[in-house]
């Protein structure tokens, strides 16, 4: 086969790009056609990856931050040779149940490292891949770990905060394998990039202690060659690419309307005469495509080197390598939650929620080395980094992240170690600035991404900080997302509880969220099963007759439900208190078990330190609720609880209300 | 009396603040004893207040953006001589009902300009209030606004995506009135900031085109003279001042304790050995109070030259300016609406929901002039500018704000611009993002903030673009927020319903959630009262008997209860329709209402393409519901909805299987 033009590698991504997306009637030219040459320069020349192989462990991680350019992806696997993403689904792009989504959809089999589209999130998630490839680079050595993680970005992505708080750690962590390619058009969905920014983007990089690069992003060889510097550098680099939006199309190309505008067949024409592409849509002569498919086989060197290397190691070495890469978690873990349960329910002193968290979270420590923490300036009050050494630019071998005030890129880093593979991250910051980290929150439920969110800090307890400080409709807002277990312990115990099952979760994340007060063992007598495991259940049975009340809590506010019991119970009304941690897992359960856990034909009373909103999914007919009608307020925890008249005073009375 | 030394003004904040945690038991002492020197500087010389009017509309505007050193501010209020921060508050702080409170919260009586303490919202708002001084000017003339904007910032606001955000567009739009001091101490809460960043935070600002000035914190006259300096100057202006967090206390100071550590009577003491303040606890001694009093009185000549311009304007350009800062509307806008609501209910072409909202504000920008829009990315497929010009560096009278992709700013600039008053703030994008924008809203709901927040792209309607832009759990998500109206018209006649009262809003933020698809008009017959201001009505009755059936639906759904109602009522099942474009308009009718809009005994169907939490609040024992369960897909939005079963047919055996 004689040598194939790199422009026309370009090219044929740019039309079959370009093909797809007038076949669509939609979608977001603008990527894929500026960024053609970009791509061609790192898949054909850099990329470690195999697309017989989609998930091979040491693969380079690439991300389509800009992901509203999907189509650029979608060419990409295809041309390559990725099985899964034939002409065909290809040309169901934007169909339902296409691979080739609107926007790229976390499908690592497909080769697709990540769910993007949201701006911001995934160069996010390539900075918590190059944490992830640091970390296990240490644990298990270059051998076995050593690649890059590539991003393109556009200027949404870098105008985003999350963007900006990326940009300042990355730097400081010195990710050197971290490679940013800046589609710098000057073009945003709004118009030119001047309506909204003036700033030297290379320069705000600079600061950040970042490598720059600045090259014609329409010139292959020049890319290729800042791509060897970059991976010379020891910092992160941004090869920032002067690039044409929409490059090739005569109508749109540079504007507003190369972004995303509706192309038309007589564009795909126009274009075709002007970059002398004579082929028919969708038609790739074969010599172009073969040197593509050649260019998915670049790494079949490295790739069987490695595998030789996994071969070789000893075996316990590699079965634990085997263990990390396939999710699984090791012996014994289990073990260290039960005796922790255990040693709880015989422990009658209070202690604040988060440091239940905290104390197994220690125990963890030399069980389940994969667990990588990042913590957004909390490390005091909430204690979870005991045990761990910091993860830095000198010792990548720490497991805690000093994230600093930057909630949002904790939660996208903990996404972008998930997607990874090899590590579970935890996210550990306080519940009122679970909004700042949300979006990521959201993207780990998308993709069912097994990260562990952890709060502290939980409600109106948190006291005289004040209401900015007091969630009370977070709780809400959490449960009303889908695929996210929102665990609210009551005690040591529960706590246990809950770690243990969000530990076992494999697509699924989980919010574990503590009081910041102390809280008294509710669960006092130890039991083999795991009690949450089912999200709600009965902890304290009626006494004396038919169960005339239940009442319904979750954490600290169950020992003010076990409280009102206590005086209905007094006064003859047989009343049950169930505790309910994690509402999804209850909501999963038979309807006999639930029937049976909130009692028919009784009143029930919701009680919990947040707003109802939510709430009567559970109350039925005769339901009654004590909580927040709005927000908090500054004074002594205790006095609040009083002033909003969540006692177990108001339990009762709200009991017979319905009675 | 005798010249007061300025460092002894600085210790009586310093004593003042100190002698108050230590009452308390709790508080930030970093701020205030390592600020103190910098707030001496800016109240005793630079800044435009006066105390006796504190909500005096050409003041300056002061931000304690790190609000956890509440106890400065509170200490300037009461040394400067604010009424209602008496020595007796001062000593309630932190204590229930105090006006002291953990962190600032808004209450411009007393001078507390606005709620911080989620790191990064005050200078956001600081941001805001610029812009807002910087539009009136333009507006009404230097003669009536003309006043700088001053925030005090520490690490934590900066490492905060939205206080990047922030630096990036106030550069850009070169708002040389802002001016931050930066509390460069070296410690967050975490430790030294070593462990979290090392890039040069002044560089970073000089890069977006900020003016910066390096001083020594504790040295007056540096500051002062910084102060002139960033007067001057063109840009917005960063002075970096190096302090030592804590100073004066010799246990903690410069360390990490210095910033929240317990202190004692002990530490009290200690400091004022080693600063020579011989004064008990909380005595301020003559002289120096009287000083700080004086300092109080340092804007009487502009105030009553400011009085006297006022007094002096034309009778109508005088009442105008009053109008808006008071914020009352002018005669005239209601009919607008009113018209718009009669020519859309005879409207019969289908249009995107969105753009009823685009038509609504196109219309009122020649009747409320006071109306600044802020959007995030999206001027093309909301068009919420027609008819505005932008704001920009030269352009300070245009009210369209280019924010970028910066959604979490735009919401911090819409709650400084209500702030600061005499504007109405929008804040426009996609639904899907509001989760970026958050913060800032719940923000807008504690302060109560009337800020209209507008999004498109409502649902699965998106189509295509798949579910990451898909909102299915949002609604529900804030809903679940304490004083927020969230409205969902769902057609033209509504949105102007909406509209109108969303306007009429004082004390309360909304949300405006509209569809990107077309929507029929489903109110053909123009009514004289607004329906949507009970929250939810009776769109068609049931007819041929007593009502069996109610289907609750809002948005682009209730277009689909109204064709299920249709194949109900043809199979003699009594149905009605119940339109609910504001859930918490509607709970706040009385039970009657509710209760006759919601139908007793029959059965209750919701449709909604979104969760269903929430929604078990009306659907009463015989309830049932046809909506989302889960994320969405990419596909055309005919078919997700088809796919996902919200359709008329199955709205009909939703309701069957509860009869």
């Amino acid at each position: 086969m004689h040598a194939v033009e790199p422009r026309q590698l370009a090219n044929a991504i740019r039309f079959l790009s370009l093909d797809t997306i007038v076949h669509a009637a939609e979608g977001h030219q603008g990527v894929p056609l500026g960024m053609a040459e970009i791509a061609t320069a790192l898949f054909t020349r850099h990329l470690k990856f195999n697309p017989a192989d989609p998930t091979w462990p040491d693969r380079d991680r690439f991300v389509l931050s800009n992901g509203h350019g999907s189509m650029l992806l979608y060419s990409l696997l295809h041309l390559t040779g990725y099985d899964k993403i034939s002409l065909e689904q290809v040309k169901s792009f934007r169909e339902l149940g296409s691979h080739c989504a609107g926007h790229p959809e976390f499908e690592p089999a497909c080769g697709i490292e990540v769910t993007t589209g949201p701006l911001g999130q995934g160069i996010a998630n390539a900075f918590g891949m190059a944490v992830a490839e640091a970390y296990l680079n240490a644990r298990f050595g270059a051998g076995l770990v050593d690649h890059c993680t590539w991003a393109f970005v556009g200027d949404g992505c870098l105008q985003e905060g999350l963007g900006q708080e990326m940009i300042s750690l990355a730097g400081h962590l010195k990710l050197g394998k971290l490679i940013l390619f800046w589609d710098d058009n000057k073009i945003t969905d709004d118009g030119s990039t001047d309506l909204s920014i003036s700033e030297d983007v290379a320069a705000r990089f600079r600061v950040a202690d970042w490598h720059v690069v600045e090259v014609d992003g329409h010139d292959i060889d020049a890319v290729s060659a800042a791509i060897t510097l970059a991976r010379q550098d020891p910092r992160p680099s941004l090869i920032a690419c002067r690039t044409v939006i929409g490059r090739g199309i005569p109508r749109v190309q540079g504007q507003r309307a190369g972004h995303s505008a509706r192309l038309y067949p007589e564009d795909a024409q126009a274009t075709r005469e002007l970059l002398g592409w004579p082929h028919a849509p969708f038609e790739i002569p074969a010599d172009i495509l073969g040197a593509w498919r050649a260019a998915g086989r670049r790494s079949a060197a490295d790739y069987s080197a490695w595998q030789t290397r996994l071969a070789a190691l000893p075996a316990a070495e590699r079965a634990e390598f085997e263990r990390v890469q396939a999710g699984e978690l090791p012996t014994g873990w289990r073990e260290v939650l039960t005796d922790y349960r255990r040693k709880a329910a015989a422990d009658t002193e209070p202690k604040p929620g988060i440091f239940a968290s905290a104390e197994i979270n220690d125990l963890l420590v030399g069980v389940l080395p994969e667990r990588i923490v990042g913590c957004a300036d909390l490390e005091a009050p909430t204690s979870h980094k005991r045990g761990l050494a910091a993860f830095t630019a000198e010792d990548r071998g720490g497991a805690y992240v000093h994230c600093g005030v930057r909630e949002h890129l904790m939660g996208a880093m903990a996404n972008g170690i998930a997607a990874h593979g090899g590590a579970i991250p935890l996210a550990v910051t306080y519940l009122a600035f679970s909004d700042y980290e949300r979006p990521a929150m959201r993207m780990a439920a998308l993709m069912g991404l097994p990260v562990k969110f952890v709060f502290s800090h939980d409600s109106i307890g948190v006291g005289k900080n004040g209401p900015t400080h007091q969630p009370v409709e977070i709780l809400a807002s959490l449960r009303a997302m889908p695929n996210m277990l929102v665990m609210r312990p009551a005690d040591a115990v529960e706590a246990a509880e809950c770690w243990e099952v969000a530990l076992e979760l494999r697509r699924t994340p989980a919010s574990l969220i503590f009081a910041r007060q102390a809280l008294p063992t509710l669960r006092t007598t130890h039991s083999a099963d795991n009690r949450s495991r089912r999200g709600a259940y009965v902890l304290a049975e009626a006494e004396g007759g038919a169960r005339a009340v239940t009442l319904l809590a979750t954490g600290s506010e169950v020992q003010l439900a076990v409280e009102a019991r206590r005086l209905l119970q007094a006064e003859g009304i047989p009343t049950a208190v169930v505790s309910m941690p994690c509402w999804e897992l209850f909501e999963a359960q038979d309807a006999g078990y639930r029937s049976a856990v909130l009692g028919e034909g009784c009143v029930r009373v919701g009680v919990e330190a947040a707003m109802r909103f939510g709430w009567d999914a559970w109350l039925g007919p005769r339901g009654g609720f004590v909580g927040m009608a709005g927000f908090g307020a500054s004074g002594p925890y205790e006095q609040l609880y009083a002033h909003f008249g969540i006692t177990p005073a108001n339990i009762v009375a709200e009991a017979k209300r319905y009675l």
